[in-house]
Protein backbone atom coordinates (compact mmCIF):
# COMPACT_ATOMS: atom_id res chain seq x y z
CA UNK A 1 0.00 0.00 0.00
CA UNK A 2 1.10 3.37 -0.75
CA UNK A 3 2.67 5.75 2.00
CA UNK A 4 -0.23 8.19 1.55
CA UNK A 5 -2.80 5.56 1.06
CA UNK A 6 -1.88 3.83 4.81
CA UNK A 7 -1.61 7.90 6.02
CA UNK A 8 -5.43 8.44 5.11
CA UNK A 9 -5.99 5.24 6.59
CA UNK A 10 -4.27 6.09 10.06
CA UNK A 11 -5.83 9.45 9.79
CA UNK A 12 -8.80 7.99 9.59
CA UNK A 13 -9.01 5.14 12.28
CA UNK A 14 -7.30 7.52 14.42
CA UNK A 15 -3.98 6.14 14.74
CA UNK A 16 -2.60 9.55 13.40
CA UNK A 17 -3.71 12.71 14.86
CA UNK A 18 -4.41 16.18 13.96
CA UNK A 19 -2.63 18.41 16.46
CA UNK A 20 -3.01 22.67 16.23
CA UNK A 21 -0.27 24.09 17.31
CA UNK A 22 -1.39 28.00 16.24
CA UNK A 23 -3.13 30.14 18.75
CA UNK A 24 -6.32 31.59 17.98
CA UNK A 25 -6.28 35.04 16.12
CA UNK A 26 -8.45 37.61 17.28
CA UNK A 27 -8.02 41.42 19.19
CA UNK A 28 -6.67 40.05 22.10
CA UNK A 29 -3.56 38.23 20.47
CA UNK A 30 -0.14 39.74 21.95
CA UNK A 31 1.94 41.90 20.14
CA UNK A 32 5.85 42.07 20.73
CA UNK A 33 6.90 45.33 22.75
CA UNK A 34 9.34 47.13 21.11
CA UNK A 35 10.78 50.73 22.38
CA UNK A 36 8.39 53.47 20.69
CA UNK A 37 11.31 54.70 17.85
CA UNK A 38 10.93 51.54 16.59
CA UNK A 39 8.18 50.57 14.32
CA UNK A 40 5.46 48.74 15.33
CA UNK A 41 3.44 46.13 14.39
CA UNK A 42 -0.58 46.62 13.91
CA UNK A 43 -2.17 44.17 16.28
CA UNK A 44 -4.81 42.18 14.52
CA UNK A 45 -8.71 43.73 13.70
CA UNK A 46 -11.42 43.57 11.49
CA UNK A 47 -13.88 45.59 9.77
CA UNK A 48 -17.23 43.47 9.02
CA UNK A 49 -17.72 43.96 5.60
CA UNK A 50 -21.32 42.40 5.74
CA UNK A 51 -23.19 40.40 8.56
CA UNK A 52 -26.01 39.15 6.71
CA UNK A 53 -28.02 42.10 6.21
CA UNK A 54 -27.95 45.53 3.54
CA UNK A 55 -24.67 44.93 2.77
CA UNK A 56 -24.64 41.04 2.34
CA UNK A 57 -28.27 39.78 3.16
CA UNK A 58 -26.87 36.10 2.74
CA UNK A 59 -23.25 36.73 3.85
CA UNK A 60 -20.98 37.21 7.07
CA UNK A 61 -17.60 38.69 6.10
CA UNK A 62 -14.69 40.86 7.32
CA UNK A 63 -11.91 43.18 6.45
CA UNK A 64 -8.95 42.71 8.41
CA UNK A 65 -5.47 43.82 9.78
CA UNK A 66 -2.77 42.61 11.06
CA UNK A 67 1.44 42.48 10.64
CA UNK A 68 3.13 39.49 8.93
CA UNK A 69 4.80 39.26 12.69
CA UNK A 70 1.01 39.09 14.33
CA UNK A 71 -0.40 35.52 16.33
CA UNK A 72 1.44 32.26 15.49
CA UNK A 73 3.36 33.32 12.33
CA UNK A 74 6.57 32.31 9.95
CA UNK A 75 9.94 34.26 9.87
CA UNK A 76 11.53 34.34 6.85
CA UNK A 77 15.30 34.64 5.88
CA UNK A 78 15.06 38.13 4.62
CA UNK A 79 13.18 39.27 7.78
CA UNK A 80 16.53 40.33 9.41
CA UNK A 81 19.77 41.98 7.95
CA UNK A 82 21.99 38.76 7.84
CA UNK A 83 19.04 37.26 5.79
CA UNK A 84 19.01 40.32 3.09
CA UNK A 85 18.65 39.19 -0.20
CA UNK A 86 17.74 35.72 0.37
CA UNK A 87 14.24 34.18 0.31
CA UNK A 88 11.01 36.30 1.32
CA UNK A 89 7.85 34.31 2.64
CA UNK A 90 7.06 33.38 -0.65
CA UNK A 91 10.03 31.92 -2.03
CA UNK A 92 10.53 29.13 1.01
CA UNK A 93 10.46 26.10 -1.34
CA UNK A 94 7.23 24.42 -0.37
CA UNK A 95 9.04 20.74 0.69
CA UNK A 96 10.90 23.01 3.31
CA UNK A 97 6.84 23.56 4.57
CA UNK A 98 6.93 19.73 5.85
CA UNK A 99 9.01 17.23 8.12
CA UNK A 100 10.07 16.12 11.01
CA UNK A 101 9.85 17.53 14.46
CA UNK A 102 11.43 17.27 18.20
CA UNK A 103 10.52 19.16 21.28
CA UNK A 104 12.90 19.57 23.56
CA UNK A 105 10.92 20.10 26.94
CA UNK A 106 12.97 22.93 28.99
CA UNK A 107 9.58 23.70 31.31
CA UNK A 108 10.78 23.06 34.58
CA UNK A 109 14.11 25.29 34.06
CA UNK A 110 11.84 27.89 32.56
CA UNK A 111 8.86 27.58 35.71
CA UNK A 112 12.35 28.67 38.07
CA UNK A 113 14.31 31.67 35.49
CA UNK A 114 11.98 33.46 32.44
CA UNK A 115 14.98 34.87 31.18
CA UNK A 116 16.15 30.85 30.57
CA UNK A 117 18.44 30.50 28.02
CA UNK A 118 18.68 27.38 25.94
CA UNK A 119 22.62 26.00 25.95
CA UNK A 120 23.81 23.71 23.53
CA UNK A 121 25.09 21.43 26.68
CA UNK A 122 21.14 21.25 26.72
CA UNK A 123 20.58 20.20 23.10
CA UNK A 124 23.26 17.54 23.40
CA UNK A 125 21.67 16.46 26.77
CA UNK A 126 18.65 15.62 24.80
CA UNK A 127 20.39 14.35 21.87
CA UNK A 128 22.08 11.96 24.17
CA UNK A 129 18.18 10.30 25.09
CA UNK A 130 16.39 10.77 21.79
CA UNK A 131 19.33 11.08 18.99
CA UNK A 132 20.32 13.32 16.22
CA UNK A 133 18.19 16.44 15.74
CA UNK A 134 16.14 15.84 12.10
CA UNK A 135 17.54 16.70 8.87
CA UNK A 136 15.14 19.36 7.36
CA UNK A 137 13.11 19.17 10.19
CA UNK A 138 12.25 21.57 13.46
CA UNK A 139 13.43 22.11 17.31
CA UNK A 140 10.34 23.07 19.23
CA UNK A 141 11.07 24.60 22.30
CA UNK A 142 8.79 23.78 24.78
CA UNK A 143 9.01 26.35 27.97
CA UNK A 144 5.39 26.23 28.92
CA UNK A 145 5.00 29.74 27.83
CA UNK A 146 1.62 28.93 26.41
CA UNK A 147 0.17 28.22 29.64
CA UNK A 148 -0.28 32.42 29.92
CA UNK A 149 -2.21 32.07 26.79
CA UNK A 150 -5.29 34.07 28.12
CA UNK A 151 -3.36 36.74 29.93
CA UNK A 152 -1.70 38.76 27.55
CA UNK A 153 0.36 41.07 30.08
CA UNK A 154 1.57 37.98 31.51
CA UNK A 155 2.71 36.55 28.20
CA UNK A 156 4.63 39.35 27.75
CA UNK A 157 5.83 39.18 31.30
CA UNK A 158 7.68 42.65 30.95
CA UNK A 159 10.36 41.65 28.39
CA UNK A 160 11.28 38.96 31.05
CA UNK A 161 10.65 35.62 28.56
CA UNK A 162 12.97 32.99 27.71
CA UNK A 163 14.95 31.99 24.82
CA UNK A 164 17.94 30.66 23.36
CA UNK A 165 21.68 31.64 24.24
CA UNK A 166 24.12 33.58 21.58
CA UNK A 167 26.25 30.73 21.11
CA UNK A 168 23.40 27.99 21.27
CA UNK A 169 21.69 29.86 18.78
CA UNK A 170 24.54 29.85 16.36
CA UNK A 171 25.69 26.30 16.66
CA UNK A 172 21.91 25.40 16.24
CA UNK A 173 21.82 27.11 12.96
CA UNK A 174 25.14 26.86 11.52
CA UNK A 175 25.95 22.88 12.65
CA UNK A 176 22.77 20.92 12.55
CA UNK A 177 20.43 20.36 9.82
CA UNK A 178 17.43 21.68 11.26
CA UNK A 179 14.95 24.14 8.99
CA UNK A 180 13.87 26.20 11.72
CA UNK A 181 13.23 26.75 15.60
CA UNK A 182 9.88 26.75 17.05
CA UNK A 183 8.32 28.49 20.27
CA UNK A 184 5.94 29.12 22.49
CA UNK A 185 6.48 33.05 23.39
CA UNK A 186 6.07 35.80 21.63
CA UNK A 187 9.01 36.11 18.80
CA UNK A 188 11.93 33.16 18.67
CA UNK A 189 14.11 34.98 20.80
CA UNK A 190 14.29 35.84 24.41
CA UNK A 191 12.48 39.13 25.85
CA UNK A 192 16.64 40.55 26.91
CA UNK A 193 17.62 39.71 23.25
CA UNK A 194 18.38 43.22 21.99
CA UNK A 195 20.59 43.47 24.83
CA UNK A 196 22.82 40.58 24.18
CA UNK A 197 26.33 40.68 22.94
CA UNK A 198 25.00 39.45 19.32
CA UNK A 199 21.03 41.26 20.14
CA UNK A 200 18.57 38.71 19.04
CA UNK A 201 20.90 35.98 17.78
CA UNK A 202 17.88 33.30 16.97
CA UNK A 203 17.25 35.88 14.56
CA UNK A 204 20.59 36.64 13.56
CA UNK A 205 21.75 33.25 12.87
CA UNK A 206 18.87 31.30 12.04
CA UNK A 207 17.89 33.61 9.19
CA UNK A 208 21.38 34.35 8.26
CA UNK A 209 21.92 30.30 7.27
CA UNK A 210 18.44 30.67 5.12
CA UNK A 211 16.38 29.20 8.13
CA UNK A 212 13.51 29.79 9.62
CA UNK A 213 11.27 30.60 13.23
CA UNK A 214 7.95 29.97 13.81
CA UNK A 215 6.27 31.49 17.41
CA UNK A 216 3.59 31.81 19.61
CA UNK A 217 3.39 28.23 19.21
CA UNK A 218 0.82 25.87 21.47
CA UNK A 219 0.24 22.15 22.57
CA UNK A 220 3.42 21.36 22.32
CA UNK A 221 2.86 19.10 25.15
CA UNK A 222 0.89 17.03 23.09
CA UNK A 223 3.74 15.56 21.10
CA UNK A 224 6.35 13.17 21.71
CA UNK A 225 9.90 13.73 22.08
CA UNK A 226 10.29 12.69 18.30
CA UNK A 227 8.09 11.49 15.75
CA UNK A 228 5.63 13.98 14.74
CA UNK A 229 5.41 15.70 11.38
CA UNK A 230 4.77 19.77 11.50
CA UNK A 231 2.90 20.81 8.64
CA UNK A 232 3.51 25.16 8.31
CA UNK A 233 1.32 27.03 6.19
CA UNK A 234 2.54 30.56 5.85
CA UNK A 235 0.68 32.63 3.12
CA UNK A 236 3.11 33.11 0.35
CA UNK A 237 3.01 36.82 0.33
CA UNK A 238 5.65 38.43 -2.32
CA UNK A 239 8.66 40.09 -0.69
CA UNK A 240 7.02 39.30 2.36
CA UNK A 241 9.18 38.77 5.47
CA UNK A 242 7.21 36.68 7.13
CA UNK A 243 3.42 35.33 8.00
CA UNK A 244 0.70 35.00 10.10
CA UNK A 245 0.42 31.14 9.85
CA UNK A 246 -1.14 27.99 10.89
CA UNK A 247 0.69 25.14 11.77
CA UNK A 248 -0.54 21.98 12.38
CA UNK A 249 1.53 18.12 13.45
CA UNK A 250 0.86 14.70 12.81
CA UNK A 251 1.33 12.44 15.78
CA UNK A 252 0.94 8.68 16.18
CA UNK A 253 -0.99 7.56 19.04
CA UNK A 254 0.55 4.41 20.78
CA UNK A 255 -2.16 1.92 21.71
CA UNK B 1 8.03 1.07 10.70
CA UNK B 2 5.13 3.67 11.74
CA UNK B 3 3.64 5.50 8.94
CA UNK B 4 4.83 9.01 9.91
CA UNK B 5 8.58 7.91 9.51
CA UNK B 6 7.79 6.14 6.34
CA UNK B 7 6.20 9.46 4.93
CA UNK B 8 9.54 11.28 6.49
CA UNK B 9 11.43 8.72 4.27
CA UNK B 10 9.73 9.28 1.09
CA UNK B 11 9.61 13.00 1.42
CA UNK B 12 13.34 12.82 1.81
CA UNK B 13 13.75 10.43 -0.73
CA UNK B 14 11.68 12.51 -3.65
CA UNK B 15 8.77 9.48 -3.53
CA UNK B 16 6.65 12.01 -1.83
CA UNK B 17 6.35 15.36 -2.84
CA UNK B 18 4.74 18.61 -1.61
CA UNK B 19 2.76 20.37 -4.18
CA UNK B 20 1.78 24.05 -3.37
CA UNK B 21 -2.10 24.27 -4.64
CA UNK B 22 -1.30 28.25 -3.40
CA UNK B 23 -1.53 31.66 -5.42
CA UNK B 24 1.30 33.96 -3.77
CA UNK B 25 -0.16 36.87 -2.16
CA UNK B 26 0.18 40.58 -3.31
CA UNK B 27 -0.92 44.06 -4.50
CA UNK B 28 -2.28 42.19 -7.62
CA UNK B 29 -4.14 39.36 -6.28
CA UNK B 30 -7.63 39.44 -8.14
CA UNK B 31 -10.90 40.21 -5.56
CA UNK B 32 -14.44 39.47 -6.43
CA UNK B 33 -16.15 42.10 -8.25
CA UNK B 34 -19.32 42.15 -6.56
CA UNK B 35 -22.28 45.75 -7.13
CA UNK B 36 -21.32 48.24 -6.05
CA UNK B 37 -24.30 48.36 -2.91
CA UNK B 38 -22.53 45.35 -1.66
CA UNK B 39 -19.94 45.65 1.08
CA UNK B 40 -16.49 45.05 -0.63
CA UNK B 41 -13.39 42.83 0.15
CA UNK B 42 -9.98 44.88 0.38
CA UNK B 43 -7.25 43.66 -1.86
CA UNK B 44 -3.64 42.81 -0.40
CA UNK B 45 -1.72 46.24 0.61
CA UNK B 46 0.70 46.65 3.04
CA UNK B 47 2.66 49.36 5.06
CA UNK B 48 6.09 49.07 5.88
CA UNK B 49 7.00 48.77 9.53
CA UNK B 50 10.95 49.38 8.89
CA UNK B 51 12.81 47.84 5.91
CA UNK B 52 16.73 47.80 7.96
CA UNK B 53 16.37 51.44 8.52
CA UNK B 54 15.72 53.66 11.22
CA UNK B 55 12.37 52.52 12.80
CA UNK B 56 14.20 49.01 12.85
CA UNK B 57 18.14 49.08 11.40
CA UNK B 58 18.29 45.02 11.49
CA UNK B 59 14.50 44.53 11.02
CA UNK B 60 12.61 44.16 7.48
CA UNK B 61 8.79 43.87 8.36
CA UNK B 62 5.11 45.16 7.22
CA UNK B 63 1.59 45.69 8.29
CA UNK B 64 -1.00 43.94 6.08
CA UNK B 65 -4.26 44.97 5.41
CA UNK B 66 -6.62 42.57 3.22
CA UNK B 67 -9.94 40.26 4.10
CA UNK B 68 -10.74 37.18 5.41
CA UNK B 69 -11.85 36.03 1.39
CA UNK B 70 -8.58 37.59 -0.37
CA UNK B 71 -6.53 35.29 -2.91
CA UNK B 72 -6.50 31.84 -2.09
CA UNK B 73 -8.84 31.21 0.73
CA UNK B 74 -10.92 29.03 2.97
CA UNK B 75 -14.54 29.41 3.35
CA UNK B 76 -15.65 28.32 6.80
CA UNK B 77 -19.90 27.56 7.50
CA UNK B 78 -20.95 30.68 8.92
CA UNK B 79 -20.00 32.69 5.85
CA UNK B 80 -23.15 31.67 4.67
CA UNK B 81 -27.14 32.64 5.82
CA UNK B 82 -27.22 28.65 5.26
CA UNK B 83 -24.44 27.90 8.24
CA UNK B 84 -25.51 30.60 10.30
CA UNK B 85 -24.30 30.23 14.17
CA UNK B 86 -22.69 27.09 12.39
CA UNK B 87 -18.72 26.85 12.41
CA UNK B 88 -16.62 29.93 12.45
CA UNK B 89 -13.04 29.34 10.58
CA UNK B 90 -11.42 29.11 14.16
CA UNK B 91 -13.74 25.95 15.13
CA UNK B 92 -13.02 23.74 12.48
CA UNK B 93 -11.94 20.62 13.90
CA UNK B 94 -8.12 20.11 12.85
CA UNK B 95 -8.88 16.59 11.34
CA UNK B 96 -10.86 17.81 8.93
CA UNK B 97 -8.11 20.17 7.54
CA UNK B 98 -5.88 16.99 6.30
CA UNK B 99 -7.44 14.41 4.37
CA UNK B 100 -7.98 12.84 1.03
CA UNK B 101 -8.34 15.18 -2.85
CA UNK B 102 -9.59 13.76 -5.86
CA UNK B 103 -8.86 16.12 -9.30
CA UNK B 104 -12.25 16.63 -11.36
CA UNK B 105 -10.42 18.01 -14.95
CA UNK B 106 -13.49 19.77 -16.99
CA UNK B 107 -10.98 22.05 -18.59
CA UNK B 108 -11.69 21.08 -22.08
CA UNK B 109 -15.31 21.88 -21.51
CA UNK B 110 -14.60 24.55 -19.51
CA UNK B 111 -12.44 26.35 -22.65
CA UNK B 112 -15.66 26.18 -25.13
CA UNK B 113 -17.66 27.62 -22.42
CA UNK B 114 -16.81 29.87 -19.44
CA UNK B 115 -20.17 29.70 -18.04
CA UNK B 116 -19.73 25.69 -17.58
CA UNK B 117 -21.71 24.48 -14.75
CA UNK B 118 -20.66 21.02 -13.60
CA UNK B 119 -23.35 18.64 -13.12
CA UNK B 120 -24.07 15.53 -11.19
CA UNK B 121 -23.53 13.15 -14.36
CA UNK B 122 -20.21 14.86 -14.65
CA UNK B 123 -19.18 13.50 -11.30
CA UNK B 124 -20.90 10.48 -11.77
CA UNK B 125 -18.69 9.89 -15.02
CA UNK B 126 -15.97 10.39 -13.52
CA UNK B 127 -16.40 8.04 -10.56
CA UNK B 128 -17.53 5.17 -12.91
CA UNK B 129 -13.91 5.42 -13.77
CA UNK B 130 -12.44 6.30 -10.46
CA UNK B 131 -14.37 5.36 -7.46
CA UNK B 132 -15.96 6.76 -5.12
CA UNK B 133 -15.57 10.44 -3.87
CA UNK B 134 -13.48 10.44 -0.89
CA UNK B 135 -14.92 10.43 2.82
CA UNK B 136 -13.57 13.18 4.64
CA UNK B 137 -11.41 14.55 1.48
CA UNK B 138 -12.24 17.53 -1.08
CA UNK B 139 -13.14 17.48 -4.78
CA UNK B 140 -10.99 19.68 -6.91
CA UNK B 141 -12.52 20.86 -9.56
CA UNK B 142 -10.04 21.84 -12.28
CA UNK B 143 -11.19 24.26 -15.15
CA UNK B 144 -8.27 25.58 -16.46
CA UNK B 145 -8.66 28.84 -14.81
CA UNK B 146 -5.21 29.05 -13.27
CA UNK B 147 -3.97 29.66 -16.82
CA UNK B 148 -5.25 33.50 -16.25
CA UNK B 149 -3.21 33.91 -12.89
CA UNK B 150 -1.39 36.56 -14.21
CA UNK B 151 -4.31 38.76 -15.69
CA UNK B 152 -6.73 40.01 -13.12
CA UNK B 153 -9.18 41.72 -15.37
CA UNK B 154 -9.33 37.59 -18.01
CA UNK B 155 -8.89 36.02 -14.38
CA UNK B 156 -12.79 37.70 -13.51
CA UNK B 157 -13.73 37.40 -16.88
CA UNK B 158 -16.50 40.10 -16.70
CA UNK B 159 -18.27 38.05 -14.50
CA UNK B 160 -18.33 34.80 -16.86
CA UNK B 161 -16.25 32.27 -14.75
CA UNK B 162 -17.26 28.26 -14.69
CA UNK B 163 -18.80 26.71 -11.78
CA UNK B 164 -21.44 24.01 -10.18
CA UNK B 165 -24.76 24.11 -11.39
CA UNK B 166 -27.15 24.10 -8.15
CA UNK B 167 -28.36 20.70 -8.18
CA UNK B 168 -25.29 19.24 -8.21
CA UNK B 169 -23.80 21.19 -5.49
CA UNK B 170 -26.83 20.56 -3.20
CA UNK B 171 -26.02 16.57 -4.01
CA UNK B 172 -22.19 16.96 -3.28
CA UNK B 173 -23.21 18.78 -0.49
CA UNK B 174 -26.03 16.46 1.47
CA UNK B 175 -25.19 13.30 -0.45
CA UNK B 176 -21.41 12.70 -0.33
CA UNK B 177 -18.92 12.10 2.12
CA UNK B 178 -16.59 15.25 0.79
CA UNK B 179 -15.58 17.81 3.79
CA UNK B 180 -15.37 20.65 0.59
CA UNK B 181 -14.81 21.80 -2.89
CA UNK B 182 -11.95 23.41 -4.14
CA UNK B 183 -11.77 25.92 -7.44
CA UNK B 184 -9.51 27.55 -9.74
CA UNK B 185 -11.71 30.28 -9.95
CA UNK B 186 -12.06 33.54 -7.55
CA UNK B 187 -15.03 32.18 -5.54
CA UNK B 188 -16.55 28.50 -5.28
CA UNK B 189 -19.57 29.61 -7.66
CA UNK B 190 -19.79 30.12 -11.01
CA UNK B 191 -19.22 34.21 -11.84
CA UNK B 192 -23.10 34.18 -12.94
CA UNK B 193 -24.63 32.06 -10.09
CA UNK B 194 -26.12 35.59 -8.18
CA UNK B 195 -28.71 35.49 -10.65
CA UNK B 196 -29.48 31.07 -10.48
CA UNK B 197 -32.62 29.79 -8.92
CA UNK B 198 -30.54 29.00 -5.65
CA UNK B 199 -28.59 32.11 -6.11
CA UNK B 200 -24.66 31.16 -4.81
CA UNK B 201 -25.82 26.78 -4.54
CA UNK B 202 -21.77 26.22 -3.81
CA UNK B 203 -21.90 28.23 -0.71
CA UNK B 204 -25.90 28.09 -0.03
CA UNK B 205 -25.62 23.98 0.26
CA UNK B 206 -21.91 23.70 1.07
CA UNK B 207 -21.75 25.93 3.93
CA UNK B 208 -25.48 24.82 4.66
CA UNK B 209 -24.19 20.97 5.44
CA UNK B 210 -21.37 22.23 7.80
CA UNK B 211 -18.80 21.99 4.57
CA UNK B 212 -15.84 23.96 3.25
CA UNK B 213 -14.47 26.05 0.09
CA UNK B 214 -11.24 26.34 -1.00
CA UNK B 215 -10.84 29.10 -3.61
CA UNK B 216 -8.31 30.34 -6.11
CA UNK B 217 -6.12 27.01 -6.55
CA UNK B 218 -3.39 26.28 -8.65
CA UNK B 219 -0.86 23.68 -10.04
CA UNK B 220 -4.58 21.43 -9.49
CA UNK B 221 -3.12 19.54 -13.01
CA UNK B 222 0.15 18.56 -11.15
CA UNK B 223 -2.14 16.38 -9.34
CA UNK B 224 -3.58 12.79 -9.70
CA UNK B 225 -7.34 12.17 -10.17
CA UNK B 226 -6.84 10.02 -6.93
CA UNK B 227 -4.30 9.52 -4.25
CA UNK B 228 -3.15 13.13 -3.10
CA UNK B 229 -3.55 14.22 0.49
CA UNK B 230 -4.53 18.10 0.73
CA UNK B 231 -3.60 20.36 3.80
CA UNK B 232 -5.38 23.52 4.04
CA UNK B 233 -4.16 26.14 6.50
CA UNK B 234 -6.43 28.61 6.89
CA UNK B 235 -5.76 31.40 10.41
CA UNK B 236 -7.98 30.48 13.34
CA UNK B 237 -9.69 33.73 12.99
CA UNK B 238 -11.94 33.82 16.18
CA UNK B 239 -15.72 34.45 14.51
CA UNK B 240 -13.77 34.39 11.47
CA UNK B 241 -15.83 33.73 7.96
CA UNK B 242 -12.74 31.94 6.03
CA UNK B 243 -9.64 33.22 6.02
CA UNK B 244 -6.28 33.14 3.57
CA UNK B 245 -4.97 30.16 3.70
CA UNK B 246 -2.12 28.39 2.22
CA UNK B 247 -2.91 25.34 0.90
CA UNK B 248 -0.39 22.23 0.54
CA UNK B 249 -0.64 18.79 -1.32
CA UNK B 250 1.35 15.70 -0.76
CA UNK B 251 1.54 13.48 -3.94
CA UNK B 252 2.90 10.61 -4.40
CA UNK B 253 5.50 9.93 -7.65
CA UNK B 254 5.21 6.64 -9.51
CA UNK B 255 8.88 5.64 -10.26
MN1 LIG C 1 8.54 37.43 13.72
MN1 LIG D 1 -14.92 33.21 0.06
Amino acid sequence: MSVLTELVDALRGGEVEVVDLTAPLSERTPIIALPPERGQPWPFSREVISDYDAAGPTVYWNNIRLSEHTGTHFDAPVHWLSGKGSEDVSEVPPARLVGPAVVLDLSARVAAEPDFLLRREDVEAWQAEHGPLPDGGWLLYRTGWDAYKDDPERFLNGGHTPGVHPDCARWLAERTPLVGIGVETVGTDAGQAGEFDRPYPCHWFFHGAGKYGLTQLRNLALLPPTGAVLVAGPLPIVRGSGSPTRVLALVERRR
